[in-house]
């Protein structure tokens, strides 16, 4: 198990080119999904929304945005843009936020309360997230990496190729996404996009630096 | 495989407290350290370093400053502080940048000064990066959650336990840091706590919301 494991962490790579002819099966792709759908977050709070973008048509007109995708969005057979949910969710005292300890974490009434003193606690004490609307909206992106993270492991594990993107012009990108899509810009921020499909080359060597100079080990008597 | 990789989200939750007699061998570990060492990152920079904290006098010392973590820390077998790299290293124009293109991503020197180029420009330019430290510092950040993804994912995956903290003073936090373990805090800010190890309890079922209400689908003709 764990060898294939590996196997699938090697084979993933940043795919620059799909085949457009071989396409994800709606299950395969239904998996994927399920994998960002089930990730963690801080506080469990879920601060995050994804397009699937099929439409060859929207994909051009954000592709022109989109300098590090432009042979994957009109490539890939399915094409994901992460969203971010901005403060007016992510404050502790929003509706978004006291709705989904009552309604989707089913907290008790109680359990709501001391929740919720505890993430203004967070928000506002431990990290100081509060201080400005960009300090809010990347700490709610950092959430947004983890079903990034699953969703191209969980797709290298069946086979699957992905390419994570950030190579866009953020500003007309998201104006973009408002002008085609109708996204409220209030809302929403993109953090990124990911493209899934099956590659058209073989990728050069993976290189990662050793595992002695990315760990320290602070090792009891 | 897909439904085995499902049964793994499922089994991973936010475990509070493990069983303090259950360690993880030495094996295992390694292959969850591997998954995130083989993790990507934007421009493949590995914005990341991660520490292993096995001395329980140090876990403790630190623990009193993570009120998220007064279980665990204790009681993981494994516990792990995601740091992140800083502007000094991850500006466009850093030595580390500059050699990482050259000697860990063994890049000809043709293409170094294309990536660079590519690089400047993201960083000044897409995403605006360079108007602050925090801003910089954020985005090496989001990088750092899909190693920390992996690793719980991967744990997961071979029926291990883990649980992600954010629940901590960040600058009391990263103070002690650099007072017990020396941590140059010019050089690197504190992401997150994960441990990892075997569960004392059975967790309250899991609550996510449903698909299409984190799903929007952008169908062609």
């Amino acid at each position: 198990m764990k060898q294939k494991i590996l196997d699938a962490f090697n084979f993933r790579h940043a795919c620059k080119e799909f085949d457009p002819e071989k396409r994800i099966s709606d299950e395969d792709f239904a998996f994927i999904l399920e994998t960002a759908r089930l990730s963690p977050s801080s506080f469990g709070f879920e601060p995050w929304h994804f397009l699937i973008v099929q439409d060859m048509k929207v994909r051009e007109k954000l592709a022109e945005h989109c300098w590090g995708g432009k042979k994957q969005f009109p490539t890939a057979s399915h094409l994901v843009i992460g969203l971010v949910k901005k403060g007016c969710f992510m404050r502790w005292d929003s509706e978004y936020v006291q709705d989904f300890m009552r309604y989707v974490q089913e907290l008790p009434e109680d359990i709501v309360k001391m929740k919720g003193d505890f993430f203004r606690k967070f928000e506002e004490e431990d990290f100081d997230l509060l201080c400005s609307d960009r300090a809010l909206v990347d700490w709610a992106t950092h959430q947004a990496y983890l079903p990034l993270a699953n969703m191209m492991t969980a797709a290298a594990l069946i086979g699957i190729d992905s390419c994570p993107m950030e190579g866009f012009h953020k500003k007309s990108m998201e104006a973009a996404l408002h002008r085609e899509l109708g996204i409220d810009l209030d809302k929403y921020t993109m953090a990124y996009a990911v493209a899934f499909g099956h590659r058209k080359n073989d990728p050069r060597p993976k290189t990662r630096r050793p595992m002695d100079a990315i760990t320290t080990w602070i090792k009891g008597d």
